[in-house]
């Protein structure tokens, strides 16, 4: 699709990251002519890598098509403080140079980030107040707070003279969220009957029938729940789920044990909830240490670590790794938390770790010990009524995701619904809603401390290298072609096994080289590329025959001059 | 634990796999004294590999234990064709040599593989009547039907001078199973009437309340189902599972739909059942290529690919990569299947893609498309009343079902619970059942053509550079330390950016390795061990302080004579 000619102001939004996939969101919205158009980026998130992407921890945006106008880039606005919500900003600053706004909480969480990165100093890092409102060039933007599974929460009403954008962020209808307030409900119904030209709306649990649910009731299930529990009590939750903490922490004292955070996420984010003041009180708190010398009954461990990752508290407790905390036969670990898919096999061999020392494991399966913190159909249902949007366009979700809530949305009456796929350029108005042009998206890996493409090559070797392994060999002659030292082959990640005749496989693979060697003229031996040639063939053909894989191959040609 | 020295004869149990893990199943049991003891094998499976493995596809339990005492090994059994159940025993039948037993389907199925490893002559393989009953040495063994997700599963009844043991294989009540008798409730209540002495039962889903459901039900559903829908029908099933088989085909003739089966293993097991005589009539099927002329409403693909799996066909027809089917906006796929754990992330993928496709997906969590084949809790407790056993024997799990399943048989009230892990040696009998020994155990990986234990350093050398690459230098000398050519060094798997003052990664190690030579001493140089030794340190650092990364790194020193 081509760009449509027009000097008149249009109202335009583009996903570079979340639709399509969890995570990594970044949302843009656009706001003027076609020559004179002003940005804000809504969110600016990371996603983690997995199994598919080894050695890749981090994946973000690729914020190109932004980036490369970021002289009309106004501001980096932060709905709230998860990771698929706020972790790229830092990394990709660099590359974007603008403000960047967020409530306190928030606000705290991308300092430390910045820190992190060297970056406190560079970065103009307003602090906004819950509810506030402010200008940003044609957009003027209000902070309207919600519910969440992480402190101060926030919609965004994104005001233009074409209209009224309400982004959601991310939220649930929690009647008991424990800390914070309420989900502004009036103002939401306010902006409601004022006119709402676009809502974009998360669509994590589009699937799922009903309402959320409250972290009220899930703290009254855990006190109740630890109050029938001997021995230690860990319990494993989402760091930034702070509320939860909370809960937690407030089922430790009611059952008369002592409070001990473990792992760094836990002590970061009481930290910052400590700076922000959402928490004053820590009687009953010990480090781990102290935790160590009370008796089993009183104490409580509140660890990271729910997701099986291999480096979290959990993860080394269960392995015995753990220089402080042990748990054993007759205590309890509690998963306050849901199994992020793809973590399935993690999460249950970590399980079975703890199983295996005797140690008692309740999940969600068995025990109301877990609430989701996005909206199910009844309150994304909700949500439209109050609103009433002329247009609904699906965010946060894979495709299939995506696709649910257009449907619902449908269903929930709203005129115009948009499935938009990241790239793909929104105008909500003027007149029908539409895609109208497709721009430059992608991902990018953290790969070590590179920044890359996940096109780059290095993934992709790696990868075919974890499948088949590598041969390198290496052939050293003179200029004339004769052969000065035996060949060498390194055959890395393969079994070498003395299968074949009783040779190791490497002595196979060199001997069959050498043997090429000597069938190869003078002449072809005097050109690298007829050596690199033959040496790949010869070795393609042995582990076709043998191992029956096919390694990625490497030939070194040394080439000294003749005596 | 030592061996008990005694010379009376002992009822033994060994699980060598499948107790600990899911899949992989090997039950081994022994009748005799400790010097004159004979086994047989129920079972002999394998497990997939995953992402944990790359280039590992196949794993299967290590049979070390027993195929060191072959001379006393008088068969293996097999309950059921499925391949964590029957998918071994070719390829470590050569470990073995001892008779195979098994009913006609599941022997049907074992042919073929023992035919693909060019076996077939070999193994003497016994084909056995439903319900047959038959003496291998001290073991009289009678096959019991059970209702399953595969033709012809069955529950052994074990009897021995020490009493009868009942290993369930894998079951559920299934009071419609479509093809193949109903459980055989009667001689399984005689068996129990008799006296059972233990019983060594499916663990899998011992976490689910309820009964298991029937195959009837889901038949009538995907009747009603494919009416509702226009367009091109594929429906998505376990290939194993032909009850489900021949509901697709029921659904397909009722809705004047032809059957176009699509992928390798559905028209092997289709094959086998028409072998075996379970199907006769092939009405309305046709060949991939006839189906893409007819209209779509009246084509229904039975499509192998319900995991996700990358070289089945619906992930083929998902990619648009399949020679002869495509499906598009309006057609429909139907996941008549569950999520296996840890296939959750690729499933998705591929609903994702198909999605982009335009075309609809409907899976378990919307329609009622699926029953497991495995008991539920309250399937268990009708075993347990109907057999009354005095031992309870968990198997067929992780940890956490054995466990959860220990302590269901003692809600059941079975007098004697034993978890057992892979390798524990139980004592069923005489005297109260225990574990008394623990013998070798482990897996095997099938890493190409290999088979390797899964502590061969070739799949961990590939997990290591999957994460952080391999660097190899390469350097040449002359026996006096001379430096004949610029050192080299390959840089697999690693970003190239330009990134530090405008050299390549490559050129700054190689420049590195440069430097680091000339800072040693020609009596340095000499040596292979200080080269190697100096390279590695210094790329070690120079890796850590700028892609933070720890590659694997492998130094070759090349030595000519001295000129």
């Amino acid at each position: 699709m081509s760009k449509k000619d027009t000097s008149e102001p249009e109202l335009i939004f583009v996903p570079l990251g979340g639709c399509g996939e969890i995570g990594m969101n970044l949302n843009l919205f656009g706001f003027g002519t076609q020559r004179d158009r002003k940005w804000i980026i809504v969110d600016l998130g990371v996603t983690f890598g997995d199994l598919t992407t080894p050695g890749v921890d981090l994946i973000m945006p690729d914020p190109a098509f932004i980036a490369d106008q970021r002289e009309d880039l106004l501001g980096i606005i932060a709905t709230h403080g998860h990771e698929d919500h706020i972790g790229a900003i830092a990394r990709l600053w660099p590359m974007l140079k603008c403000p960047v706004y967020a409530t306190p909480f928030t606000a705290n969480l991308i300092e430390n980030k910045l820190a992190e990165l060297g970056l406190l100093d560079e970065v103009p890092l307003h602090v906004v107040d819950l509810g506030a409102r402010f200008d940003l060039g044609p957009f003027d933007i209000e902070y309207i707070t919600l519910t969440h599974s992480i402190l101060e929460p926030n919609a965004l009403a994104i005001r233009t003279p074409l209209g009224t954008v309400l982004h959601t962020g991310d939220w649930k209808i929690d009647p008991e969220p424990l800390l914070g307030d309420l989900t502004n409900e009036n103002r939401l119904r306010e902006i409601g009957e004022d006119g709402v030209l676009a809502i974009i709306c998360d669509s994590t649990n589009v699937f799922v029938p009903g309402t959320a649910g409250s972290e009220g009731a899930v703290r009254e299930s855990l006190i109740e729940l630890v109050a029938s529990l001997k021995g230690r009590v860990a319990i494993t939750t989402f760091a930034s789920n702070f509320a939860r903490l909370t809960s937690a922490i407030e089922a430790a004292r009611a059952n008369d044990r002592h409070v001990c955070l473990v792992g760094r996420s836990m002590l970061r984010i009481t930290e910052a909830a400590r700076e922000t003041g959402y928490i004053t009180d820590f009687s009953g708190f010990v480090t781990e240490e102290e935790a160590g010398f009370l008796p089993k009954d009183n104490v409580l461990y509140l660890c990271t670590g729910s997701q099986g990752e291999g480096r979290a508290a959990l993860a080394r407790i269960a392995s015995g790794d753990h220089q402080h905390v042990t748990l054993s036969e007759g205590d309890t670990v509690i998963f306050s938390s849901r199994i992020i898919p793809g973590n399935e096999r993690g999460i249950y061999a970590l399980q079975n770790q703890l199983i295996e020392r005797g140690v008692d494991v309740i999940d969600a399966d068995d025990h109301f010990v877990h609430v989701s913190g996005h909206p199910c159909r009844d309150d994304l249902a909700t949500m439209y009524q109050w609103l009433k949007p002329q247009v609904a366009i699906p965010v946060h979700g894979e495709l299939r995701h995506l696709r649910e809530h257009v449907k619902f949305a449908k269903k929930c009456q709203v005129p115009e619904v948009v499935m938009a796929r990241n790239g793909e350029m929104v105008r909500i108005g003027p007149g029908k809603a539409q895609i109208v042009d497709e721009v430059p998206s992608g991902r990018l890996h953290l790969d070590g401390e590179f920044l890359v493409s996940d096109y780059d090559p290095a993934l992709k070797d790696r990868r075919k290298i974890a499948y088949a392994g590598v041969l390198v060999v290496t052939v050293t002659l003179d200029d004339e072609g004769q052969v000065l030292e035996d060949p060498r082959v390194l055959a890395l990640g393969m079994p070498n096994e003395k299968g074949m005749s009783g040779r190791s496989l490497q002595e196979v693979l060199e001997a069959d080289v050498d043997g090429t060697l000597e069938t190869m003229s003078p002449r072809q031996r005097r050109s690298d590329g007829d050596i690199e040639q033959a040496c790949r063939r010869a070795l393609r053909q042995r582990m076709r025959n043998s191992w029956q894989k096919r390694p990625q191959i490497e030939v070194q040609v040394i080439r000294l001059e003749a005596v």
